[in-house]
């Protein structure tokens, strides 16, 4: 299979073998590599436009509310008082758009490392990138790693809106990373961070959520729906430095008038809740590395 | 795109126009054309056997474990004694093999219109097909309609495991057949039917909803995640004769005991739930087709 032929785009990714999600192109709208990647947006058929980093599919237009909505509500809806967030990656700016609706956010910085990935998006996914015009952002086009290291005990939420463990964003699934990210929290802050599949990277998650709990008092994974992702869905790992967060049962519980008011299509508290509940297979297996976590 | 070309597998449906699921083909292992459709079978690189019935993906050896534990525990957890249970379709037999588990049922009638789709998956899906071996199971490899109109007020449980409202199993997806699914069950009884994806067929859904609610008191539609299915999710329609039935909490509930016994994978009863949970654009198109349907 070619990732662009006879008017199909093709998805061949490495994390998951032996299958391919395609969508119909209708144009393509920008194709160029940028210093860090193959970047790529077309017009799909039934999907709207569609970015895509090194031949992986990042957003579409019409399903990607359930992922920005998730990543950004579920961490915010857990802490007291989210003042100050931090969003690493999330070039499309669609995490921005969510972020800066909860009233409780006064500011938040975006590290993303790839400004063509920004400028493609504010071109090409304007419903997305509106975020960008918020008053409340401050953008850094750079490095995550060294903005947190010269930024200490600063966020309330640090949202990591990341690809993939292949290339760039490799990094961001490590060890080293929660621990920066840890340091760049004020005390009780909140991580939510992309986290992968379920039914494609259990193993992964397994030794994410095991490393996790060394560092972190409270640990979770939850997830959401999307038919674009491979699999259908996508996960979220989160962590808090307070033991006194509870992850399933949000602090703030958005009325229906909220969910109107906020414009969220995917996101109720319901959602939220069931968001964290497995797969009785996936349930097993981060229980065993939970167990095996406390006795090591 | 091609069905069957260089090594992969695509799933091209008219209800999904403009996207493509692929897996990568290992060696197909039969390709018949029986009296009602297009049968293939395949081995694939990752998801194990594949059933394949004109050009759609019914299970694979990977995944199937989530469709047929919750299209069947769903309802069988929520009658107070789903003693007769009655399959329409299912003729790869992984509905009777979990329907068989339940310690209530005593008997289980198959109707499945094709016996090609039952020999097939006896061959090449041995673990769905192992089903058909418990003395509790009559088989009819004939039409369902005609066996329901012969049989009133008979079962306790009727399960639907179809396939999508294109070719053979298009009248299952309408009014007359819920009718006399209702004629077919006892007091008290339940039905749940395959009921297509939130993200794809939210306009079938909401017209089946509307439908089922002028024949029974008590109409929900609950999903599951399953990576081979389009848009990675599939959902069901459950309803009841009997207004006490309340879906969303079962009767039965399990311990991890009996989950462990049972070698359930995917359901447990927060599973079962947490399954009804839907995203807020769902939410809001089914309670639409109900207040509509109210007021009519």
């Amino acid at each position: 299979m070619d990732a662009l032929k006879k008017g199909w785009f093709s998805e061949l990714g490495t994390l998951w073998p032996g299958e391919a999600a395609s969508l119909e192109v209708e144009e393509v709208l920008f194709h160029e590599r940028s210093k860090f990647q193959d970047v790529l947006v077309f017009k799909s058929k039934t999907y709207g436009n569609v970015l895509v980093l090194d031949g992986v599919i990042q957003c579409t237009e019409r399903d990607e509310f359930s992922y920005q909505e998730m990543i950004t509500f579920l961490p915010l809806n857990s802490h007291p008082c989210p003042k100050k967030v931090l969003v690493i990656g999330g070039g499309d700016g669609g995490v921005i758009r969510e972020v800066v609706k909860h009233p409780d956010v006064e500011s938040v910085t975006q590290c993303e490392i790839d400004g063509c990935v920004v400028e493609v998006s504010k071109k090409y996914l304007p419903n997305m990138s509106k975020g960008y015009d918020s008053p409340k952002l401050t953008q850094h086009i750079g490095d995550g790693f060294a903005y947190m290291k010269e930024n200490k005990n600063a966020f309330d939420v640090i949202i990591t809106d990341s690809s993939d463990p292949v290339g760039p964003a490799e990094m961001l699934f490590e060890k080293e990373y929660f621990e920066l990210m840890r340091s760049a929290l004020k005390p009780g802050g909140i991580i939510c961070t992309q986290g992968e599949s379920l039914w494609l990277h259990l193993d992964l998650i397994k030794s994410m959520q095991k490393f996790c709990r060394t560092l972190y008092p409270v640990v979770e994974y939850a997830f959401t729906t999307i038919p674009t992702y491979p699999s259908g869905q996508i996960g979220f790992t989160l962590c808090s430095t307070s033991s006194d967060t509870d992850f399933r049962d949000p602090v703030h519980k958005l009325s229906d008038e909220q969910i109107k008011e906020l414009g969220l299509k995917y996101y109720n508290s319901d959602v939220h809740k069931a968001a964290f509940v497995l797969p009785q297979f996936a349930k097993e297996a981060l229980q065993e590395s939970s167990s095996n976590g406390a006795t090591e």
